[in-house]
């Protein structure tokens, strides 16, 4: 026992690499709320220190005490890594079926986070997401599947165009799939000890590959990105989607103790769920429900679809990450699934701004960008990808590295305007009658024509929310050009019939007669930010 | 005991008034499969008959035995009636807490279906439906909430007009909804007995209210109709909504008791169930549960929404029942609740045809036979409604009576292609590409333009189900003219592309560039009622 050497590590920010050590009894640690607050000590190395050794410890403040799964980083390391929420003095306690490894004890503060750390995302006023501290998070996403398993400096070329771009969700495998990068597939790391690229040992986890893997989950965290972390695909045929349930279960244990203190962490337990013909719904529920009970945090958890949608009524499931290929079409089918699920609803894959010869990437930057509105509008939120016909029909969504399309300027005015508008989000207005109108009643609107050319529009707004003499600005938004016009002057409501308001002078806003158009509404007396005035139910309905 | 009748009568057709009676010893009664073999028994008219008596028989032939809830139907009767599914030689025994009523045995026979009757209508192929008999049943629906509640000669007029409709579903109320009809709101028949409107006992029901209704079921059986009970409401204020659980569960054991030999039930648990206020989901569930264990056939049963859509997932429900005003306005949008409840879609509510003041009954024949098409389309079913500014804006879907609008010969047009369409059902062809082609791979297809006015097409059918040299043949249709023109010759298909096949010359249809226009494309040399050939996953995602 005395040989053993208690290090309790701070990660401020792995990606700096910054780490201060200490001993238990040395100057009392510092970590700010929702960053990570690592334990490190010596174990047993012999055996199957993966397998035989269990190792938690529990963390506890004035008013909670939570039990965190710990880990085997290999050379005799157990981790175990804490993201505290509150404020204040936390202490610790390990726990272990090994005597070194077991009864350590220590304290540490946790002070405010700093400005760019909101914590991590969670669901919010039922269709919407925000921060742990209340900022609201408004998901523009993409997908750069198998980044990690490119070189080097295709990764490092991956994270300038992430630092340079609107999307603040990464979506990407944790196991690979078999695509070749420029025709040659050479992972320098696989998750697994053994024999690469079929002979593993399911219980033996190779440590480098995890570690490389958080230390870009953490570069993605600096840069306010969340990663959506695919656990199982369909696409590899080298054996991790046909493990035995024992061994999905050390995977998913192992995983989650790795990567659940980093706040920027989403659990997507699988991509294309469907399509992998090895495992059941029984399977994946069994899954979802061991991430839902180990993680400590509580992170969002969902499971992607291929053409067969999986039940998100499920209580594990937080969120709907959709495929599907034309619901974002129009917002009046993108919002059909939030009524079914009542859940935020994420499309992920929409098929992909290219020009490939799939007809799953061959979206023009204009569809791309009205998918994305059309997402909007209906109160969801949409994924982007990228996949040209160059370097062999792989291009950003695979592997990351630079941008060929042009929709990804247009999606950063999108998301703008999003943080601009409604704290609570977007909802739509008027679902059954015009679906193209999102916002909030009496506060906020988006209408939005789609490929529609419309030369004017009759300022006209539904009359939930709305009384006569309300003052309202007008905006013309061009969601191509990027430009937003101010029409001069104000609008002021009066009642026209049993359901809309007009302007008092019925006031008619000329528009550029050109697709891709949307107009904002904003109340000059009400802050956007407000929440709903009324129930969206319409009592009129017989 | 020995004052005990003990009758059994077949009841052919409750509408042309032909009773069988006999003792159980006479001849020996017959009855032809799936209509309704009757025990009558004289019991104890003391206390509460409708609370105090347990009554019921079990049925058994050869090979199955089943248990079929009797129910009191005032003045000392006692009925149980069953519908067997099975020719040959029943017999049956009662059972009771009364001894009056229970012990009787006797036998009867059962013969071969006559011509119009095909048992009732159950789920066939995860999305559609046929009946008992194999026959396919395609679904065109109308809404006559309060057809019960008029004039006699009102009703006589109702059934008039069903006789020459294409409906084969009529959505109808039990209880009361207070609209007036005529301005005058007086229903001779109340469920319960008390003092109308608001004085009920909830513990006795009033058997001719119950007679009369069962008799409107019979007349719409016999004229190939399924009757869908809605058994609760939020529209009535006399309490009918706002029963205890006990009571509950006595009306509807009561309603299934009396109802469930009609082999065309359909059970809607209820109608806009959201805006029952004064009912929680789980009182739905069990409700839905209840119905589900008591109900020996196994009838289909759905609830119907107002906004909020219940989780149409739950085991208990065979099929969606939807009000959405706006999904049916394309297939894209129509199809999208196939993929999330893997049962039968039937658009119960999609906005009624009239010229109504209000929004969801302001529909032109045009759109709603446009809506209807759209549904099909996307393989799933619609719902007619028909609600003019004449007699206090109330025709039809309230009251029965006339149709005023201008869709059901067009309805009619569409049933008959659907009649002699594929067998099992049309389902969406390409769904994520161009959702606008419903039908069966290689066998049969509509491509649907909607309110798009093409001048031509080109034949082109994707390639699931397709090989080079495939013989077509094409007809033009004008849903709202009710025309098929048929396209001279034949058109064979040849490779395109990675998707599509066209006609090895290039063929191009003329079409009449107006909306509402479909083409059909039927397989020469295939009978279009085959099962498909292939599955519907596409292996080039991913």
């Amino acid at each position: 026992m005395n040989k053993t050497v208690l290090r309790a590590c701070l990660v401020v920010a792995l990606s700096t690499a910054l780490f201060l050590s200490h001993l238990a009894n040395a100057t009392q640690v510092t970590v700010e709320q929702w960053d990570i607050f690592q334990v490190e000590l010596e174990g047993p190395k012999t055996g199957n220190p993966f397998v035989d050794v269990r190792f938690s410890a529990v963390f506890e403040n004035a008013s909670k005490k939570i039990e965190v799964p710990g880990f085997y980083d290999g050379n005799g390391k157990y981790i175990v890594r804490f993201m505290p929420d509150m404020v204040g003095q936390w202490r610790y306690e390990t726990l272990s079926n090994r005597w070194p490894l077991t009864g350590k004890r220590g304290t540490f503060d946790v002070n405010r986070a700093s400005k760019n750390n909101h914590g991590p995302v969670q669901v919010h006023n039922t269709y919407h997401f925000a921060y742990a501290d209340g900022t609201s998070y408004k998901q523009i996403g993409t997908t750069i599947y198998n980044w990690l398993d490119t070189p080097i400096e295709v990764q490092q070329q991956t994270l300038q165009t992430l630092a340079t771009s609107p999307f603040n969700k990464a979506r990407m495998l944790l196991t690979q799939q078999p695509t070749p990068y420029r025709n040659k597939f050479q992972p320098a790391l696989w998750p697994y000890q053994g024999k690469p690229p079929y002979d593993w040992d399911f219980t033996r986890f190779n440590p480098d590959f995890f570690r490389h893997y958080e230390k870009r989950i953490g570069q993605l965290r600096d840069m306010g990105i969340e990663a959506d972390v695919i656990l199982f695909n369909p696409y590899g045929k080298f054996g991790f989607n046909s493990m035995d349930e024992v061994n999905d279960e050390l995977y998913v244990r192992y995983v989650v103790a790795r990567f659940t203190a980093y706040r920027n962490i989403w659990w997507s337990v699988a991509n294309e769920y469907d399509f992998v013909r090895t495992k059941t719904d029984e399977d994946w529920d069994r899954i979802g429900q061991l991430i839902q009970k180990i993680d400590p945090y509580n992170h969002l958890r969902s499971i992607h679809n291929g053409k067969l949608l999986f039940n998100h009524n499920k209580p594990w499931i937080t969120h709907v990450s959709m495929q599907n290929g034309v619901a974002v079409q129009s917002p009046g089918a993108a919002e059909i699934y939030r009524d079914v699920y009542r859940k935020p609803v994420v499309y992920d894959e929409i098929k992909y701004e290219g020009d490939a010869k799939f007809r799953w990437a061959d979206l023009s930057a204009q569809e791309l960008v009205h998918r994305f509105w059309a997402g909007t509008i209906a109160g969801t939120y949409v994924g982007h990808g990228d996949y040209f016909n160059i370097e062999g029909e792989d291009t950003w969504t695979s592997f990351g590295g630079k941008l060929t399309g042009n929709s990804s300027p247009r999606l950063a005015f999108l998301r703008d305007i999003m943080q601009q508008g409604p704290k609570d989000g977007i909802d739509p207005i008027d679902k059954w009658q015009n679906p193209d109108i999102g916002g909030v009643a009496g506060e906020y609107y988006l209408f939005y024509f789609g490929h529609e050319k419309p030369q004017d529009w009759t300022f006209s707004l539904y009359k939930q929310g709305i009384s006569d003499g309300m003052r309202f600005k007008v905006d013309i938004i061009d969601t191509w050009d990027m430009t937003i016009t101010p029409v001069e002057g104000e609008f002021v409501t009066q009642k026209f019939d049993n359901y809309q308001y007009t302007d008092a002078k019925q006031r008619v806003v000329k528009l550029p007669g050109k697709s891709g158009i949307a107009i904002r509404v904003t109340n000059l007396d009400v802050n956007a930010n407000k929440t709903k005035a009324n129930e969206l139910i319409d009592p009129n309905v017989h």
